[in-house]
This record gives structure tokens, C-alpha cells and sequence, in this order.
């Protein structure tokens, strides 16, 4: 999911540069120790370290960010001034987010084959290409590279999510709110891994595309670790009672639900120009979307079935593909839930306006307005 | 590898009985408890958690086993009565480290496209069964039913080693003793990791299979997990002090290493009939050990090389291959690398007689009689 982190506000780009260079300062110093104790291991293994250290830092930071910020809206006016742990806790656990979320990307673009992200090749993609450069110890073959980087992948995937959980675990806190945030750890994981369970399930085929399951994969895959785990972990380090972290949980979900179906939705039916992607790209994947489900349960997906999830598919067909989706309802459809998610949400904001405190809504308010004038 | 945890005396017999019960009884709640908590995200989930629960259970339990018996013993005489944490929380970290074994396994399978562990279907097998059968929601073809198996492999590693690091983190000590725990978890996660890497590395033909890298790896990849870990964790959880620690650490370590050496060793020429494994497959394979590195340093190489990682290599053939090694000295060789470690396992003992406690010496010489007496 791309969430795009521009501020809306002249006051807050200032305070999100200071967090930006608060949370790589964080990272900077965690990825580079790493990479310090890797040496004595040789250079392959130092080099995995340097490899995710330059990805990591390369990100836009957006679930750090967004924890940050609504960890500094909780404390004016502050709630339980006695409660709150010191600033650079919540800078430390904002930057295990970030080591979660790369470790999860890692993981995933070993399950999808994947070599490259945002243009650029992926620690996978980067291990590929040294392995075959001709100081490498011998020639191996072209597989051999692949499992050999691939490897790369699934390794740092595991040495990630221990640093997360290790960061946790050693967070400078009351024990009680240490289990507090390991107990929202915990949950956010098996979420998030039953929801890319789901997701590969219904990309192999093995379980049916409905579109219950696949509303339900959209929310668990990318909405908990994306938009949950921050919010609440915010509220949390913040001393806030937990049914304010349970309002942001809420509110986190309905967005992070409506920023994924945006997703998918732009990805069909918006302008390349904007975005920047192949506009056919999930139509040549076969990629299963509720705008897909939606059309599965029309008259039209005869006419559709044939052309969906062919990867030789033209572009004039695929144009054609899109106005079947398009006047067969799934277009309109999805837009339709997506307005229904932002509905949802902006009544939980009215619904709990006297708890939440203005800052905190503001937070919540900017995200949204992202999403309201997306076009990519 | 393979460590039996046969015991040599009877009374261990007793105490290892009711150690193993213990041990079964954590893991047992810790595996349903999640399976439980998996169930609402769907059939599918659940059964990773249910899957992973059986072979989690089925296991011999030789790591948490060692942690314990080093514990029990360490009590006696007590070192510094006043610091020891209660036993139950000692068992949870004795679990936690069998499941940290786990996830490496089901990732190392993953990495080996290996579908059996110990002659039964491994969570990837079952799951590539289970998904086939007719009541799946389609009939995905082969390669996609891989696919879903090998993720489930990836996916369920990470929420074990999600797990172990829960179970460290929540352990009920006092927060200095957590964290050297912690420490020795990154530690291990780190050293193993490494020597994963460096095994598959050699194995893709990116890494020179040089004697020296051979062995580095034998240690990071098994000893510092299957030995050191357990002795360690043992040696912290009973208060002992950091150098009673230092001293298990590197007896471990020589034991540990001493233990893969003979492992590649009896692969390559122990008796079949004893340990019931294909005595060619590591010369079919093309694995890279101690043995192998030893013989390509030796005239007789070239003769051997063409014979080397052909998997359709003949009984006979094996056969002459395994007499080549034998006759160019590789055999006496790396029996001479492991009667060193050995060596240096029981000069360690002599050297530091005066303050390993009767008991926990005991616990280690047993285990070096396993060795010495091993014939699979």
C-alpha cells in the first residue's frame, strides 16, 4: 500500500522533518551497530546487514511517523502526565515498526518471487547481482544465484523480526506496559501473517476469491501493522486509557481498510499518469480484488474470465477488461465501500469527540484527507 | 544433527522422564493456546498453528532437555541461592529455545526444498498434501500448491520465532537477568543465521569451500544453538556467575562442534545399518564438509571431483568413492579434528575442576559419552 506522507499543514512539515531525522538517527545507529557485529561472520553476512540498512533508511517512514505524531498529540493535553515514558522509548519502538514492516516486505517478496521495489532492486535483487560480479568466489550457476539470494531474503526476513521483537522487549518501560506493547505485538504479527496467508491462498488458488475473505485479507495484511500497531502502540506509550486505544484502533481500521481498497482501485481505474504503475499490471497477475469479486457475482465476468489473469494480455484488450469492470458495476462498487470505510470512521471521530483530544483528532483527520484526495 | 538423548545412568533415566513431561506439558498449552487463538482468522490458520503443534510435540526435546538437567544441576550446591528465578519460568525458556529450534528447521526446509523430516511429511509436506485434497476450494495446479506449502513454511517460521522471543521477553525475572537472556538470543539468532548463510552459500557454489569456512560453519550453524544456547540460558537462569557461563559456552562449543563432525562423518562412513540413513546421499548431494574440503586438498581430488554432487551416482561407484576418501586420508582426518574438540572439551573440565559443581560436569560428560559411544 502506498500511503504518501506529505503534511497538509505547514506546522506539522516542520515537526515531521525533526521526527523524520529522530526516527533515522534511531535506525542509522540500530542497522549500522548490526552491521558492526556482522563483520566478524565475513562478509556475506556484513553485507546483508548493509544491504537492509541502506533499504531501511531509504523509506518514507510513514507507520513511525504516524505512531510519533500521535504519541506527541496524546501528551498535550496530557492524560496521566504521571504515566508517560520518556520520548526516545517511543522514538525506539516507532523504529521497530519500520524494521517490522521491511521485514514483512522482505518475507514478502520472497513468497511472490519479487526482485525489485519502488523501481530500485530489493535486498534480493541487490544480492543477485553481486553474487554473479566476477570478484565472487567461483561462477555458479543462474539458480544457484537466485536460491543463494532468495536465501538473502527469507535469512534477513528472520534477523528483522527478531530485531523488532528484541527492541520490544528491551524498551526502557513499567514492565506492565512492556507486555502491553508485546501483547499488541503479538496480535499484530499473527494478524498480518493470517492475512498474507489469505492472500497467497487466494493468488494459488487454493482458496475461493470471495469477497468477504478478501475484504477480510485487505484489513488483516496491511490495515493492523499499517494503521493499528502505531495508533495503539501510541496511545499506549503515551499512558492513555485503553479505551482510547481501542477508539484508534477502530479509526485506524476503517482507514487502513479504505486506503487498501484505494489501492486496488487506483491500480484498475486510475491514471497511470499519477501513479506511475502499469495500469494492467493486476489484471495480467490475476490479482484478486474486491473489484474482481464484485464482477465474479455479475452477469459480466463471462466476458471477463477468458481475459483475467493473462500476462500477455495488450493493452487495447486490457482497456477493454477495465470498461467491462467498469460497466458491470465493480468500479462504482468499490468506490461505493471505500466511501462506506471513510464514513464509518468519521462517525467513530463524532461518536467519541469529547475523549478524543483535538491534536489526536487532527492526526487522524490529515490521514484521511490524504486519502480523500489521492490520485496515487 | 543428530544428538540421542538417551541417558546413561538410571537415575538421569527417572529425572529426564518427568523433565520431558514438563517441558511437553509448556510446550503443549503454548501450541494449543495459539492454535486457539488462530482459529477466528479461518481453517487455514488454524491449521498451521495445529500442524506445527504435532511435529513441535513429536520432537526429541535434546535442547530443552540439556537447559534443564544444566539448570537442575546448577542448584546443587547453590551458588547464590538468593538469585535464582523459580523453576516454571526456567521450563518456559527451555520451550521457548525448542521452539526457536523449530523455526529453524521449517526455514532450513523451506531453503531446501525438503518436503520430510525423519522419514515423515514435514508442516510444508502436510500442508502440500491437505491442500490437494478434494474438499480445497478449487484444484490449483502443482506448482501453486508448492507455492501455498512453502509460504506456509516461511510464515509459520515466523510466528515461531515470533514466539520463542514472546516467551523471553515476558520470562518472570528480574529485568537484568531478562536482558542478558535477550542478549544471548540475539546473539544465537545471529551466529546461527550466519552460519546458515554460509552453509547455503557453500552449497550455491557463491562461497569457496575452503576447510577453514567448513568448519566456522559447522559451529555458528548447530553448536551455537544446539550447545551453547542451552548451557547458557542454563548457567544465567541458575545465577551462576558470567564465568561459569564463559566456561559451559566454550565446552559447548568444542562438544557441539565435535558432534557435526562426527555427524558428516558417520553420513559418509558409518554403518547404514546403524544409523539408517542413504550412505551416499551427502556425496550425491555434493554436500561441502570437513571430509570433502580435506580430500580436494590431496592428489586423489581430481580422481574424486568428477564422482562429486552427481546424484545418479551408482552403489558402486559411491562405494569407490567413499574408498578414495578413505585412502587419501580424509577419514583419519577429520576423526582427528573431532578427537580434538574432544580433547579440548575434557581440558577445559580439568582446567576449571574447581568451580564447575560436581553435577553440572557431569551433565557435560555425559553428553560427551553419547558422543564417543555414537555409531548413528
Amino acid at each position: 500500500m502506498t500511503v504518501t506522507s506529505s503534511a497538509t499543514r505547514i506546522k506539522t512539515d516542520r515537526s515531521r522533518t525533526d521526527l523524520c531525522s529522530a526516527i533515522e538517527d534511531e535506525l542509522g545507529g540500530l542497522m549500522s551497530g548490526r552491521a558492526l557485529a556482522a563483520a566478524p561472520y565475513g562478509p556475506r553476512f556484513a553485507r546483508l546487514w548493509a544491504i537492509a540498512g541502506e533499504n531501511v533508511l531509504g523509506g518514507k517512514f510513514v507507520r513511525p511517523l504516524l505512531l510519533m505524531e500521535m504519541y506527541d498529540a496524546l501528551q498535550e493535553p496530557r492524560m496521566r502526565p504521571d504515566h508517560h515514558p520518556d520520548r526516545q522509548t517511543a522514538i525506539s519502538i516507532a523504529a521497530a515498526v519500520e524494521l517490522l514492516h521491511y521485514a514483512f516486505l522482505l518475507h514478502d517478496d520472497v513468497i511472490d518471487g519479487d526482485l525489485v521495489r519502488r523501481g530500485r532492486p530489493n535486498l534480493i535483487g541487490s544480492l543477485l547481482t553481486e553474487a554473479g560480479l566476477p570478484h565472487a568466489d567461483s561462477q555458479p550457476g543462474e539458480l544457484a544465484i537466485l536460491h543463494w539470494a532468495r536465501t538473502g531474503g527469507i535469512l534477513m526476513g528472520d534477523l528483522l523480526l527478531a530485531a523488532t521483537h528484541q527492541a520490544f522487549a528491551r524498551a526502557n518501560l513499567p514492565h506492565p506496559l512492556r507486555l502491553r506493547l508485546l501483547d499488541l505485538l503479538e496480535h499484530t504479527i499473527n494478524e498480518t501473517v493470517a492475512g498474507e496467508q489469505l492472500d497467497v491462498g487466494l493468488g494459488d488458488g487454493v482458496i475461493a476469491p470471495e469477497l468477504e475473505t478478501i475484504l477480510l485479507m485487505c484489513g488483516y495484511k496491511t490495515a493492523t501493522y499499517t494503521f493499528e500497531l502505531p495508533l495503539r502502540a501510541a496511545a499506549a506509550l503515551a499512558g492513555a486509557e485503553p479505551s482510547m486505544e481501542s477508539v484508534l484502533a477502530t479509526a485506524g481500521r476503517h482507514l487502513g481498510l479504505a486506503f487498501q481498497l484505494q489501492d486496488d482501485f487506483l491500480s484498475t481505474f486510475g491514471d497511470p499518469r499519477q501513479h506511475g504503475k502499469d495500469p494492467f499490471s493486476d489484471l495480467r497477475e490475476g490479482k484478486q480484488t474486491a473489484i474482481i469479486a464484485y464482477a465474479r457475482m455479475t452477469s459480466a465476468w463471462p466476458a471477463i474470465e477468458p481475459w483475467f489473469g493473462r500476462s500477455e494480455l495488450s493493452g487495447p484488450q486490457a482497456e477493454h477488461v477495465r470498461r467491462q469492470l467498469s460497466d458491470c458495476g465493480a468500479e462504482a462498487f468499490v468506490q461505493g465501500l471505500i466511501q462506506e470505510q471513510l464514513a464509518d470512521f468519521h462517525e467513530i471521530l463524532r461518536r467519541h469527540a469529547a475523549n478524543i483530544p483535538e491534536a489526536a483528532r487532527n492526526v487522524l483527520i490529515d490521514l484521511a484527507a490524504q486519502l480523500e484526495g489521492r490520485q496515487s
